[in-house]
């Protein structure tokens, strides 16, 4: 058992701490070593399979971000955040995806590929079931690595802003992602909130505990 | 800007620690703050438009657990794991669940329902676009609680396994959860790794940084 590195009333502080930031303090950054924190949430996110069908694009270049704010509503979290980060999914997702991630595997794990020959067949037939949509499947992993990073974020003290609010083939578009065989798919701003933006104090909502959480 | 409550280096660390836990210590169980931690978790999760088009059934009755086992592929994190979630969206997600909503935000914002006439005008529009699954986009919505809670166990010490090996139709038979508009989506698993448990000592697979994350 490993002892937590947080005490439990600090991450409920915390997440009650949190909300969607509208308006961030453009002049205030992420430092570098905290920024390598939150972009190791990212790759360290668990998905499906341990597939990782995804992409964690950080838009730096000022330009870029301006650009990309009128496909977003016009919301200014776009550009003002100290960063923007465009998560997408590979898509679409293919065998040789699959082969691609159980290669690396094979290679971490210093063992043969063809060890994992059943694993391969369970997955491709898990890909192939007529059912299956691979881009549904990878929105749902993307998602997760956004639920882990605002929550870690929060824990940072890093405020954050989900996004779904864009059009992503717009975006696709200016940053230029189908040719490297993703699509955008939420976006998430981070940085530090401004002392201007209102609702940050507004009470936050959510239904009581009593009606969310089941005990059975 | 608020400090954060835990160290960037411990982040990166709690992390590198988790894994999905495939055999839980079943004498184990989470304390009771370190679980109201954990259900705080799930309640505070961001969702689209703050919706929150969830349940989460903690499954606590043993004889209940056990009979969960063998819709899941009979893997024994169902049963021996200290706290088992099921993680369901509302389906499928209604004018009235919207309305409830915005009642409960009219009362914790102390605002006449009426102020958010515009709100409610685009929620529905989003939700009756020809191209929108109700279901889909609930469900996204639950991995982003999915991704916080193992993010946040990590750093509380609390090992986690998720889950989408199960057949949902026969977890929601068991669970009752149709009758009450809910559909098992992904489970969680939280406790303690057992020492016997192989898969802990495994090196992670994950991509490298400069593959999954693009700075543009």
């Amino acid at each position: 058992m490993m002892a937590g590195v947080v005490a439990d009333a600090d991450v409920v502080a915390a997440l009650k701490w949190r909300y969607a930031c509208k308006q961030f303090d453009a002049t205030k950054k992420i430092p570098a070593e905290t920024w390598a924190a939150l972009e190791a949430s990212l790759v360290l996110t668990p998905s499906s399979f341990g597939l990782q069908p995804w992409k964690f694009f950080v838009v730096e270049t000022p330009a870029l971000r301006e650009q990309l704010v009128p496909h977003a509503w016009g919301q200014r979290q776009v550009a003002d955040a100290s960063h923007l980060v465009v998560m997408a999914i590979k898509s679409p997702m293919t065998e040789a995806d699959i082969d691609h991630y159980l290669d690396h595997m094979a290679t971490v794990r210093a063992t043969p590929v063809a060890a994992f020959a059943g694993l391969r067949k369970m997955i491709v037939g898990f890909k192939n079931n007529p059912g299956f949509s691979s881009d549904d499947w990878a929105a749902k992993q993307v998602y997760i690595a956004l639920g882990q990073f605002m929550g870690l974020a929060a824990l940072l003290g890093v405020d954050t802003c989900p996004m779904e609010g864009f059009v992503p083939p717009k975006f696709d578009e200016v940053l230029g992602l189908p040719a490297l065989g993703y699509k955008s798919c939420v976006l998430v701003a981070a940085g530090y909130r401004s002392v201007e933006d209102k609702y940050a104090a507004q009470p936050k909502v959510r239904f009581p505990a009593s009606e969310v959480v089941g005990h059975l």
